[in-house]
């Protein structure tokens, strides 16, 4: 793929997070890598969507160093480039701050599997990471926020879960390409929404049972998927 | 009917969840019955609205097979079916997972008759199911979602409550025909939303009292109602 | 005035429910009288706003008598020719079931008038009426209902609080034409959702002082008001 | 700058209020000062957005005279003026009645940082005002509430939390120029609405730690500043 396909998908892909009513103003920002290159094209830093052309995008590699563009790329960057060299399956990134979303992050708490819904997506609840220390906070900040999304994947595959709350900040989800990370952004909005409406009518509602979660995810995922039409 | 016009009518439908905020992306189903030929139409698995076309719609017979169409049918068929052989009356069904449906389905709680907006639509609670057993969801998973639904239908007439919400799920509702059944699902999202709000203000908001609920409802259904123009 | 004109600014009033969002399908109706003609115009019963023309709405006289008009006026009609006989002052009246004041009159709770946005359109509470006895209800119960406002305003000017909530139903407004109790039905949408949010914030926030309360009402309204420009 | 020129910009920053969806009817108002000539630029008193244009502005002195303009400026003027006066580095000064700041406003409570979105924009939490007495509330009210807010700034430089919430009525902003108040009010509103979702979720939902709050704001603001393409 060229340098100009590849700022045209993350331009498409970040367009398409106002669209949603995934952000305001120059809120969020979405990569996409190419792993042949080595290289990934992520938003501009701090350009508003309405007047952000494809080629704003910056392609930068796996160093962090601006590879071509003649913007300053994202401040969240290094978070980005963080995740493509730690999660080998993943092609896409994408970063908001989503109300409700949000909300669950501001609230510390992780968003409990409570319905099909948040299962036919995610298996397993869609974790809020640890805080970071100080000393973390000061030093290489966005690199940081990065190893607090790896550190909660330990144990878990990250095609499992392609979202994650960062604890008092806001999510990040993932996919194969840029759009399906924004596709992700999408659906975890609604997903937290719902949440939040189900636990402030009982606080005490309880977790979807395993035989459901279990059903419902790979309904969509694996090789016994028969949702859709060509899995 | 032909095939030609019940698909059209049920690609109509379906449209129709999107245009009123029911649906997301491929979320939500619709079919309709002919029940002289013994076949209904229904939504393809897994097709977005934006791409979708009424030549894409699924024809299926009782049992399940496919009478006509290339795409495979929504995987909610067989719930779909289930209903149309238990509910004699009815002529289309509706599945969405609409997001204050959703909260109270994962809430895991009936709606309770709050105020006549409900009490215009339905005669009584808006049911939520039982749960199905592990047994249940590992064996034929849909149809048992069907047979959650009509046991609450035991002692209960389809028509005076054509919505429902399936426990740790969410809603299916029905009516003479598709579009009717999309009515019905965009109202029970409206009635589910007031009665969150009122609840949320106050825990203990009793229900509508039992001769309020029956005015509302007999002013708009059978034969001494007087809503509307010609009923 | 003509009956022409009368029913294009009772149709254009009863629209502009819609586009504020006030209604959906055919929920809501507002009426408009001619006092020197001692007549109504009203929405008729049941037809949704995609499909009303002007020339549907009914003339109904002060005795609920159709005057013109080939349809059934709306089922509420009782109640705004009450509201007419009653509140001398008035010329139109407005009808919802807008989410956050049905939630309130579902609640059975009266707006509590908490800030200065309240206060600058309605003097005191938003009173919610007292319920009906079963006798009421299975009497001449759009009658009664109106009967139940009137009963709220025994000691109050209805110019001084043109909103009210019917207990366990909704919201009816008015003001000096159809088109103002428009206005009124989307203020008291909106005063009733910061009321909601408020108290779900915090159930115990204290009611606005006396003082601010007077200040606001009196900035807008009677001979000192000061806010606009020709009043 | 012109007058012409002034009155377009304060016209245009008033009419993004209702395409961002902070006001509705004649709610809100923002001004613009020309700091060389001594005076402002504000919206007219109870004007509609839809039916106002650039020439309604009206050009006030700082001693709250008009020096043109054939409308009487809005009602909140002299707040508008008490704060060009007191805080020297402002240019722009927005108020509107939005709901989820408005909310807060109502429960008197000050708005804590729960996380970065807010940090972003403001350091440290956004005050709520004390309330006003009766005597201020009964004598030069609008001074008096431009007084509220000042005072809340005694200790705070104003640029470092360049919005308040004023108890009991809805909030105010500002900012270099009449555009960029009005983006913070609509950062204000998204702020609020999080904080409220965090809230009620768990009431008990702790303030982002002080390392997180500093980090976030000086990646965006000061002379370390590394967020965006120009600082």
């Amino acid at each position: 793929m060229s340098f100009t396909e590849l700022k045209r998908e993350v331009y498409e892909a970040n367009m398409e997070l106002q669209r949603r009513g995934l952000v305001i103003y120059t809120f969020g920002n979405v990569s996409q890598i190419d792993r042949d290159k080595g290289v990934i094209a992520i938003k501009p830093s701090g350009v508003s969507y309405d007047q952000m052309k494809a080629d704003d995008m910056v392609i930068v590699d796996l160093e962090n160093n601006i590879v071509e563009g003649s913007m300053r790329p994202s401040s969240d960057t290094k978070t980005h480039v963080h995740l493509y060299r730690h999660f080998d399956a993943i092609g896409g990134v994408t970063h908001t701050h989503s109300t409700y979303a949000t909300a669950w992050a501001q609230a510390k708490q992780s968003i409990p599997c409570l319905g099909t819904t948040h299962a036919d997506y995610v298996h397993g609840d869609i974790t809020c990471t640890r805080e970071l220390t100080d000393e973390q906070v000061n030093g290489d900040y966005e690199l940081e926020t990065g190893i607090q999304i790896t550190d909660a994947y330990q144990d878990r595959d990250p095609k499992a879960a392609p979202m994650v709350i960062v604890a008092g900040h806001a999510p990040f989800t993932w996919g194969k390409d840029a759009a399906q990370s924004v596709y992700h952004a999408a659906l975890l909005e609604e997903i937290a929404r719902m949440a939040y409406l189900t636990r402030t009518l009982d606080p005490h509602a309880a977790e979807l049972k395993k035989a459901v979660m279990d059903k419902h995810y790979l309904r969509k995922h694996g090789k016994n998927a028969y949702y859709g039409q060509s899995k």
